[in-house]
């Protein structure tokens, strides 16, 4: 009974955009998911909807789905899309799926899996139109009238001998060419193009710099192998900025497709270490001052919030200039102008809060040596720590590493060590001790 | 004998595409840039040299272009990026470029100002392709021919009474339409569309569920007034991730744009303050237990490590829970799910570091109390760090707050507060005082 009583959603689906049908499915229980998908008739909306759900629910629904169903969901996914999901699967989880392929989908999806994931190949379908640029505009549209199925197509990708890249022609620019003209003669010959093994950072960038919808992809002969959409692109730019603060925080994207808790702990481990070994420093440099704290026992109240002060503040400018340097808002070439100005800002702020903990400190614990000592190490810390959060991501971006990661252990490490130094330091002169 | 001298330049300059030809001119001293950009005939060209350039430098270009040339140029940009690079320029260096606008032209980007520069009517571009639903596909083809400046046309807009949008037709379609039929016999009568006030941040969640290319954007009448191209969008998905990062660390977007030092330490400033308080609070909580401390004055030593392991594996929690949230990797619903997960995963890493830190402790100052201090603590502190840094954002989430601001400096001040609690209160019970 339950499928009659599902007929009304089924009918409802029917009409919704993808996105909409999925954003709606994924409310309910994945068997009535599982139950509503098998009862829509038009495989690729089915398919178009399974690839709008989040990765979790695709996952179930894959493997709830009997394995002759799946096999006629999957044969209606775009290739590049069934990549991606056989991707994300845990490798425990891809028979299921992959048993369902029938041999060339098997033979397509081993080409495209064959590629890096944060490659052009990866990330490409190959799923396109193209024509060998020894036709008539004409001959064109009609071709193009044969070929309902591929969406986005926008441009027109022609190709020579054995399947080289010659040229592109927008479909504007056949609109407007007289049909008797050889596409030849109208084609644009300069087409920007990347390698299947071109990283999709550098491919997100050339779409950002040259505007681009579609980009070409090819082998080592320079042979057409793909192509790579702009909506393609748009996942690629969240991913790789979600990445960059990922990073930034010592982890990884992948800890949120995985289910493992071991492998969380893996990931996040390498970066806590750094960390580890900052604060055994940070408590190497306060035993040596064992004896000051002996004698002014309240200096070890203040150790949080100078430490916490210190890093907030180099989280910021970290933060800044690693994302400056990332979209291009900031220049490597600027290193000093941002060096001096984070020296300014740091001062600024730290003179802010130096005097007001200064203040706390002398009237809280009526000592006037206190005061000076907080304050003067708030200052000088949350300067030196605006300084090295500016300099290390700038430094490293010279040496050509990732600032995103350098700002993560680097900084924070450094910042909490030399700190507790500089407190110490600080208390001893000022306390004669 | 400049001008001479530059005549190479400016011919390579007049074969590359605008975006190549920027990043080689910005290589150079402004006022060669300058130079060069007067010597381009192609006006259009050298405008969209200009959009391609870094913030700053456009800015001094703009300053250096005598009134006439600046005229000329920004005569040739188009609308929206007219609007982006007014909008960037501080108040007192806006008159040089706004004066050098004809009538038109002003009153065109004083309407486009007049949106919330983070609002639809804020990124859309006045100068778009739409015509009159009553023709036919023949004659939306001669218009079309007719109106060779507009770039990205790939959809066309039909309006119906009074400028109203009544349809969309994708350059396919009308290329695979007859002739003689009528483009709203042919055209999607079924507009996703958006009003000037809508946020770009729903703006660019409808490119990404949708996978669009271009979107209309109507005013309260449902009149077409501009259209959002993708790649506009891609600069908003890249800003508003970068505006996510940045919130977390307390700052936000402007303080790349703007050059004022105050201006910057007033955007760190407040989230600094609740730092600053949150420091407060371990102080005071430190200093409650200052008996404690002076009977076993190498407590003071850890502070530091333990703030910074359980800080740290909170930025970890944190940061993909808001990223996940962001993304759609994680959906608001599975908060139990993952608050157990980061349970397992913060008792993981705790019980790790805190075996590690454990036989530090008793090995270096030879004392087992303080090793079972140290490492229960550590347990603790980044299992209930952890805990936090994920339900404070899910929490937000569904006070429909931003998670983003969330997880900065609630879930820092806390951890620390509270961390710095259970670590006296641990070693009052252990060492019995």
């Amino acid at each position: 009974y339950l499928r009659g009583s599902w007929r009304p959603l089924e009918r409802l689906i029917r009409r919704l955009h993808a996105a909409d049908a999925a954003a709606v499915l994924v409310e309910l229980p994945v068997p009535q998911v599982v139950d509503t998908l098998q009862a829509v008739s038009d495989l690729r909306h089915a398919a178009q909807i399974v690839n709008k759900m989040p990765l979790a629910i695709r996952h179930q629904i894959v493997e709830a789905l009997p394995h002759k169903d799946l096999a006629e969901l999957l044969e209606n996914f775009r290739p590049d899309d069934l990549t991606d999901l056989i991707q994300a699967l845990p490798d425990e989880q891809r028979d299921h799926p992959l048993s369902a392929l029938d041999a060339e989908s098997r033979s397509e999806l081993d080409t495209l899996l064959a590629h890096d994931p944060g490659s052009a190949g990866g990330i490409m379908t190959t799923e396109f139109f193209s024509l060998p640029e020894a036709c008539t505009v004409q001959e064109a549209i009609e071709a193009l009238r044969g070929y309902a199925d591929a969406e986005m197509v926008f441009y027109l990708f022609l190709t020579g001998e054995e399947g080289r890249l010659t040229g592109v022609i927008s479909l504007r620019q056949l609109l407007l060419a007289p049909s008797d003209a050889q596409v030849a003669d109208v084609m644009s010959g300069r087409v920007i193009r990347v390698r299947t093994d071109t990283e999709e950072e550098q491919v997100s960038r050339l779409f950002d710099k040259y505007r681009l919808l579609a980009l070409p992809v090819v082998d080592d002969n320079d042979v057409l192998v793909g192509i790579i959409t702009v909506d393609d692109i748009i996942d690629v730019i969240g991913e790789s900025t979600t990445e960059d603060m990922l990073r930034m925080a010592g982890t990884r994207q992948s800890e949120m497709l995985t289910d493992s808790v071991f492998r969380i702990a893996g990931v996040r481990l390498p970066w806590l270490f750094a960390a580890f070994l900052g604060g055994l420093g940070a408590t190497a440099v306060i035993g040596q001052y064992e004896e000051v704290l002996a004698q002014v026992i309240i200096l070890s109240a203040f150790v949080p919030i100078i430490i916490g002060m210190a890093g907030n503040v180099g989280v910021q400018s970290a933060t800044v200039t690693v994302r400056g340097l990332a979209t291009g808002a900031i220049n490597p070439r600027d290193t000093l102008v941002m060096v001096f100005k984070e020296l300014r800002v740091g001062l600024l702020l730290g003179a802010f809060y130096g005097v007001i903990l200064a203040a706390y400190g002398f009237w809280v614990y009526d000592s006037l040596q206190l005061g000076q000592v907080v304050g003067l190490t708030i200052l000088t810390n949350m300067t030196g720590a605006a300084l090295l959060a500016v300099s290390l991501p700038m430094l490293f971006v010279r040496l050509k590493a990732d600032p995103a990661v350098a700002t993560g252990p680097f900084v924070t490490t450094a910042i909490d060590v030399l700190g507790v130094l500089n407190y110490f330091a600080i208390a001893s002169l000022i306390y004669g001790l």
